[in-house]
């Protein structure tokens, strides 16, 4: 892994991946204390992050390899990355996805055109599954973060970070990432290591489910006793990935460990103040710099708002629990 | 007015004003039977394109007349645009805001530093108000839609289309603006006439305030019966401005008339496929989209949403009451 991968990433992301835009709000600053950045990849095709990394790796494929089509596991955002990355590029995608994911997360996938197949989380090994149907079918895995491809398609929303950022004249800053199995997380940093040197990666996990944090600190792969059940179904992964987690032990700072509720409480404010959908794990960096800004330091704070897959109900139970202020 | 004033007013709004994407969606498409293109301005600082135009405006101002502060009259997104960019200028701002404004844009607007009067729509005139108020204290008034730099800021979001849609591939479509006084309007459509003349600006209103329809009817400035009462608050006027008016005459397609319904339900297709928040005057040109297409022509239209300011309460009824499919 090294920056020429999420270079040649962005390569052949361009044009097809949105360069997402930099938010900030005066309002926002005011209750974190600090100037808060927002990267708004909620607005990303299939409404988060996960087309970059979808897009990387299905273009990456030789087109021998691809024609046969694509397969991914997923709870639902890389689901929808690698389905709409697959029928773009004109192949079949098969989605293996758990029963309890978000239902919006389910039917978008279907209606991207992937076959979705469900499989129980407490009680199946997605990735044995996964394995077993690519063997069968000729499909190429598409792993949702222990890829070199995926992890450079990821690291270009670094490669903007650190643009747009030093268009703003923002050199130095926490940036704070959601981490499930690190793709994001670790994609980012490598991006930034090279671009803006001065930024520091944050990962920021709810609580119950902080494997990254913990293994950041004993410096080994920890695992989360639990295996869902959280609002934050986009970044529950069991431990972090075995590609992933060296980068991320080298390159980041701290993790931070939110409660769920507060995400319900940052997705009101991002209603309010940014205009933007997010979802519970979408919310989490934004919850971190609102909530736990004495976790961070210098003036800046850069969150990355991962994605906006949130049924209504969801919505709807966070604007009304928290009206912002 | 021409074009070289939107320029201008471009130049004075680069690194002030955001460049908003240009989102799309498959899914969005399906329902509306042809590409759809939103120009996302609730993204705009203050949540609309207002700040364009109360930026333009203020900036234009000489110094020294400048200082003294500047008065606006507003339902209250030119009310948080000139607030903004007062406040940016280190200016005073006196904002004449109706009773029955929403509560968040009342509270915005303070909070943005300005001072707010409140009127009442039905018994008072604003003009009159604000007029009083800007010699008294020597003010200068910043009018909502019927100045020169008021109608050239907001046409910077034109040359921003016209720029967009090059990027990929659209020359031909309809632009449907959301239409108030016709300020946004008639600057883009100034705008379009020359940086994209094969695109064909309509004006979009709600049942009951479709004057501007009407006016581009008859030829000449029709007015509204009800003063209020709208969701649609934010582009609810008495009739089209007597300076954008010959604009929208000259350069406009015929007007699209939508039941304030629809934008509730654009609402709900804003949040899903776009993790965007529209407010009902918002989603307006989008509802014309999505729901009377046979009013349209060609394989491309270009919604502008242009603002977000919606209670938390009237989001979430838009979601109950219209699941997004």
């Amino acid at each position: 892994m090294n920056i020429e991968m999420i270079r040649a990433a962005a390569q052949r992301l361009e044009g097809q991946a949105r360069r997402t835009p930099l938010l900030n709000s005066a309002f926002v600053d005011e209750i974190a204390g600090r100037r808060v950045w927002v990267k708004a990849e909620a607005l990303q095709h299939t409404g988060s992050f996960k087309f970059r990394g979808g897009w990387s790796a299905v273009s990456a494929l030789a087109a021998e390899v691809r024609s046969a089509g694509v397969i991914a596991y997923s709870s639902g955002n890389h689901a929808q990355g690698v389905a709409l990355a697959a029928r773009l590029h004109g192949v079949p995608a098969v989605i293996v996805m758990p029963k309890d994911a978000p239902r919006l997360k389910v039917e978008n996938t279907r209606a991207l055109g992937a076959e979705v197949i469900l499989y129980d989380r407490d009680h199946e090994d997605r990735e044995a599954i996964g394995a077993a149907l690519a063997e069968a079918r000729g499909l190429s895995l598409i792993k949702p973060y222990d890829a070199p491809e995926v992890i450079a398609g990821q690291g270009t929303c670094g490669l903007e970070i650190a643009a747009q950022a030093a268009e703003v004249g923002i050199a130095k800053a926490d940036v704070l990432v959601c981490c499930g199995g690190g793709g994001l997380t670790s994609g980012v940093a490598l991006a930034l290591e090279q671009e803006a040197p001065d930024m520091r990666v944050r990962p920021v996990e709810p609580v119950d489910f902080d494997d990254v944090t913990r293994s950041l600190q004993s410096g080994r792969r920890e695992s989360n006793t639990r295996s869902g059940g959280s609002i934050c179904d986009a970044i529950v992964t069991r431990s972090p990935g075995e590609m992933t987690f060296p980068l991320m032990h080298e390159l980041c700072g701290p993790g931070i460990v939110v409660p769920e509720e507060d995400c319900l409480r940052a997705i009101s404010v991002a209603f309010s103040r940014f205009k933007l959908v997010l979802e519970p794990g979408g919310a989490i960096a934004l919850a971190a710099a609102l909530y736990h800004g004495e976790q961070l330091s210098g003036e800046h704070v850069i969150c990355i708002a991962s994605g906006g897959n949130i049924d209504a109900q969801m919505f709807t139970r966070a604007l009304e629990t928290y009206p912002s202020p």
